[in-house]
């Protein structure tokens, strides 16, 4: 089959808010092939996203994404990784292309599986027939304001059946080194001796590895599992130094990466005990899959990042769906109706209370457009008299 | 004095080639404060730029760049690096920030520059008083059809005064081994022995380090100063390898970094010899300049990489111009008409072959609107009912 038309749709929540709440629009990518449609997000900014789709050719390395797409064969999954390079090298000097393709090659995934009756992560070819193995969800948290209503966060985290915690921003490294220890025994004692504690620094401490050094101790006293995104993520050599100060408290980072070769570069050079990947960013699931395998080789722990709908979580889960080293995953709790309707079915926590991807063709998650329909956001762009874009009608 | 306003303006040749030529086009951007006016560029794809500057927010890291400059206090250089880091912090997510972010930077060193009545590169604090350092410029060229093709052009160099010559693209790397020597020989030849002479690889080899180790011995044989992009830019492992075995040949790379942190991981961990660094790209002069001390001090030549304007030129020279161990620059020859005479004044070759920036206030170049008004592209950008971004009119 050959691909017939790639679509991005652009959908807010009415408001949407200054907070970090990644859930509050999206870019939609719907692929068709033949007789097969398939769906994926792109975890980006709409309009530059949109933009890229459609932007007129610089130069040679300045291609529009959708001229390296439209009507290509896709007979394999070879050919997802195939139409992947061309993308990256026609649209090399483009920027904001790895994350309008993300959405793009998951797409690909999603159609393909659905046209030969796969799963993705069987695809992916390390699993055989066997299920995908439960992963433990971790549910995010701001620090409160105070460290007993970090406490009291803690305490309700796992009274909802949660084993892990993340606890981050608010005032978490923006006052003292004491006040900040305060918050970490807060959320231990609010967890249990038995949960797991995960700490997100928000890249607070910029580069500077004496502030966050000073941090591990509270960290370590209460077995947090990992200290996340302490620096920037380009702060290669901060990360490294840390990293041999740390203990037990393993650094983790990568959700900006959007090769994965800065995702590489993090586990060799700054020394991450878990990466966490945004399929929806480092370019999709075949990159996202390449930096499993590269961190799996070297000891590293590979974790989604996913912060918008269940579309975009089953695409996270497949890189690694079925390894069982791999134990953790991000799990978004409080999605904007927006996000939590665009799919009419959930990846639920199981029994056990883990989670996995649907065990069903491509990403295994059934569209409700009706749903979303209201949030659809009508973008019109003109070059030189010429519609490059209009938002086109969201069906099946 | 405050920042009063920030205009993108997207310019084209009527016919865009594909071909590697970034002079076709080019995303020109004024920033007005107080009684000053700078203007910068941006080395990248216009349409997504412009919808980097506009695009509506989608969370707290994922703002348009405008929101970050507008209405900012700027008094000192210091201002410059505190906006940068602003537009960088709440802009995070969005991929093509830096991009966008590097136009406007380039204007407002400019304008501060004129409001304070010195040149760029005096405000960056290292050479005093004194004049910039000539540098060397190369001639850029395609390697020829034939090898004959490619002695021609390098005795056609020659003959126009350049002594410096870098041969890049066409056949190179996608034949034979023995023809590729054949091919650097050729050049070598037209040179004569004494002129200096660059290859460029194109990134042809992606990351296969045996394949590029096969092309070395014929570099070596011609004295090659630099072999340029032997892989894409994030294959730091293959770089690092390469680089052991290339003797003289030192390896040369870096004008795809979006960031400071990419080019110093070529450094540290990629082992080239010249980063080359595109101010239009790498968020501005300030980072250019950051990258020029980190290579100085690890003994690696900077290099500019320029393929556009001379406004682009005198931008892209500034972080390096007082450096004398940098000697080389790339020079942009075959520019199309708009970017030629975007500027009234040039940046030409001294008497003793080499070129430097204007010994004037900010970038020094002349705007001449009139020559370029023919080339100015209309774009208008409406979401959900409101114009975010329609061409603005072209003036001082």
């Amino acid at each position: 089959m050959k691909i017939d038309s790639v679509d991005m749709y652009y959908l807010a929540m009415p408001e949407v808010l200054d907070i970090g709440d990644g859930s509050q629009d999206m870019v939609l990518v719907r692929v068709r092939a033949g007789d097969w449609t398939g769906w994926g997000e792109c975890e980006a900014s709409p309009l530059p996203t949109i933009a890229s789709l459609v932007g007129p050719m610089s130069h040679s390395a300045c291609h529009p994404v959708i001229d390296s797409v439209l009507g290509q064969k896709l007979e394999s999954i070879q050919d997802i990784g195939r139409i992947s390079d061309e993308v990256r090298a026609r649209s090399l000097d483009v920027l904001q292309t790895d994350h309008a393709l993300s959405g793009i090659e998951i797409a690909l995934w999603d159609l393909f599986g659905k046209s030969v009756e796969q799963p993705v992560y069987e695809l992916l070819g390390m699993w055989g027939t066997g299920a995908p193995v439960g992963k433990t969800p971790y549910a995010s948290a701001l620090f409160g304001d105070t460290a007993h209503e970090t406490f009291e966060k803690a305490r309700s985290a796992m009274s909802q059946g949660f084993r892990a915690v993340k606890f981050g921003w608010g005032p978490y490294g923006r006052t003292t080194v004491d006040a900040d220890a305060d918050q970490v025994h807060a959320a231990r004692e609010g967890l249990g001796p038995d949960g797991i504690l995960l700490v997100d620094a928000g890249t607070v401490w910029g580069d500077d590895v004496a502030v966050a050094e000073s941090r591990l101790p509270a960290l370590m006293e209460a077995d947090a599992v990992w200290l996340e995104e302490p620096f920037v993520s380009g702060a290669l050599q901060s990360y490294a130094n840390l990293a041999t100060k740390s203990g037990n408290v393993k650094l983790a980072g990568g959700e900006g990466a959007h090769t994965r070769f800065t995702a590489e570069h993090m586990i060799d050079h700054g020394g991450v005990g878990f990466i966490q990947i945004d399929t929806g960013r480092i370019g999709g699931i075949g990159p996202a899959h390449e930096v499993w395998k590269y961190a799996h080789a070297r000891g590293v722990q590979f974790v989604n990042h996913t912060f918008t709908s269940h579309l975009a979580l089953s695409a996270s889960l497949q890189p690694y769906a079925g390894s069982s080293s791999d134990w953790l995953c991000e799990y978004p709790v409080e999605l904007k109706p927006l996000a939590r309707n665009l799919t009419s079915n959930h990846i639920e926590l199981d029994s056990d209370g883990t989670i996995r991807p649907p065990q069903a063709p491509g990403l295994g998650m059934d569209l409700d457009l009706d749903a979303v329909r209201e949030y659809l956001v009508d973008v019109e762009i003109t070059v030189a008299g010429k519609t490059l874009y209009r938002t086109p009608e969201l069906t099946q």
